[in-house]
């Protein structure tokens, strides 16, 4: 059986595993991502751990995901606000040249879907959007097993799509944004605005609320629920996916609002875009698993 | 040098061609669709305009454009507003089976993307995509050569995409869609509003007015320039395509919006996204020449 190298690199830790094409993590290794040693320390400890996997010279190639936009044409980082010094790095080319095999390298949103495309949720189906709805929302729409990135590597930057222009101005992002009202983030901004810092954390904490029937909690998350169906409307008429896969952390609180969002999406498309499924993530590790199916999913055609 | 056959099928009139590699109509033939002597009468009538052109056994293949969501996998029209009786129909492989050749189908603005991206505005470019603007608002996505149709075939029904949820309810369409606020149509209807139907045929006249400064005509004009500048913004956060192509004959206005609306469109996304192009539409006859265009596309693949 064929095996991969998957690296997941993140601001705070590293990790690499040899992988197979049924998506096994064979063997893990983790370190912490040390950025403030610099981008050669960083490279060099990479390269230390792909290189104490067992047979990783019989790997078809290394996959790597990273938290930014990424220029795949030119196998670079466009912007690391997680990485500083790796913006415009050719990354890619220094382990092509070190390894002598394939790599390839996408922005760890589009990794991680095309982990579930491949392998989880999105499985057996030609085109799979895929919403991470997190600290912030992201997306990335991968057609028959290939990721469509973008000409600058902004494809599925999804979280700075306007569901209501008739919204405050609180970020960097444009007002509106379905980022700044129905991300994590937003939930429990909103959620501490209603009820106090001290009685809300996180985004887990509004859901309670609502589970408890507090008629303004309740409110809060019909309200994000149906931002985030607009936005699910709106990427259906412009690709009209086989299906949706949703991640990220706020899926812990779907019993509050999938039914809900599902319901409400149906009200915002064509008739005939109804039977869009809506499926959750199953990778326990998309990151690390879809970085290493970039390799399978490219090497072939490249 | 290879040909293929394309064929345009619309409501009111059918055009076949015979089309070369560089999009050249090489022969075209031209009858109305008669729809309403029923979907045999109409298919016998293509069969019939198909077998008269010089030397059709000889083409790749055919690709039809029609006007409406196609379920390409099945290769039927999914919805036959201007062709009652072609909703369902299994048109492609009734003239596979006759033509014993290669038939494509997709919708209308589809091929004409197509077409635009092989061989007009977006050669040479890796995904392109194409909006018109006319009586209403369509788009569509190709990448590396291919349209991206949707897994029901609604990909591109851009017209429904919510650019501003506090409008009035006045169409089949979403609340605050594109295509109820800055169409042709929805250009033509607020101008009427403001100036009189005697006044306002059609949007052309609209921006007549605005070119002599009439200070409400040039404010509507900014308005429905900014709702589809923030069109083009969530477009290019979901599939962040090299090039825009604009087609349709709204464009006949452009020098009173498209400057605007780039400069618009550069406020709303994020800032390594601004150097996406926006090119006009370059052919004459997109629709056929784009048909033909399907069969190179997917013939080789299929």
């Amino acid at each position: 059986m064929k095996t991969f190298i998957g690296v997941d690199l993140g601001g705070t830790n590293v990790r690499a595993a040899k992988v197979d094409e049924q998506g096994q993590l064979l063997q893990v290794v983790k370190e912490a991502t040390e950025i403030d040693q610099g981008v050669d320390h960083v490279i060099q400890k990479i390269i230390s751990m792909i290189e104490s996997i067992d047979g990783y010279q019989e790997c078809e190639g290394i996959g790597m995901g990273v938290p930014g936009p990424v220029d795949t044409k030119n196998g670079k980082m466009m912007l690391a606000s997680f990485l500083p010094g790796f913006e415009g790095y050719p990354l890619v080319k220094h382990f092509r040249d070190h390894f002598q095999m394939p790599v390839y390298m996408d922005n760890d949103v589009n990794v991680a879907c095309m982990g579930e495309a491949m392998l989880g949720a999105g499985k057996n189906h030609d085109s799979v959007y895929y919403v991470t709805l997190s600290t912030g929302v992201g997306g990335a729409l991968v057609i028959d097993k290939r990721v469509v990135s973008g000409a600058h590597g902004f494809a599925g930057e999804i979280g700075n799509v306007i569901i209501d222009r008739n919204r405050e101005d609180i970020s960097h992002l444009n007002v509106g944004a379905v980022e700044n009202e129905a991300s994590g983030t937003a939930i429990t901004r909103k959620g501490k605005e209603l009820f106090g810092g001290n009685r809300i954390n996180h985004a887990g904490d509004v859901f309670d609320l609502a589970r408890e029937k507090n008629p303004q909690a309740i409110s809060l998350c019909e309200a994000a629920t149906y931002d985030l169906a607009q936005l699910f409307s709106i990427i259906a008429h412009i690709c009209d996916p086989e299906v949706f896969v949703l991640g990220g952390g706020l899926m812990k609180g779907k019993d509050v609002f999938l039914d809900q969002l599902i319901e409400q999406f149906k009200t915002l498309v064509h008739e005939g875009m109804r039977a869009v499924e809506f499926k959750e993530a199953q990778l326990e590790e998309p990151g690390i698993v879809g970085a290493a199916m970039l390799v399978m999913a490219y090497a072939g055609g490249n």
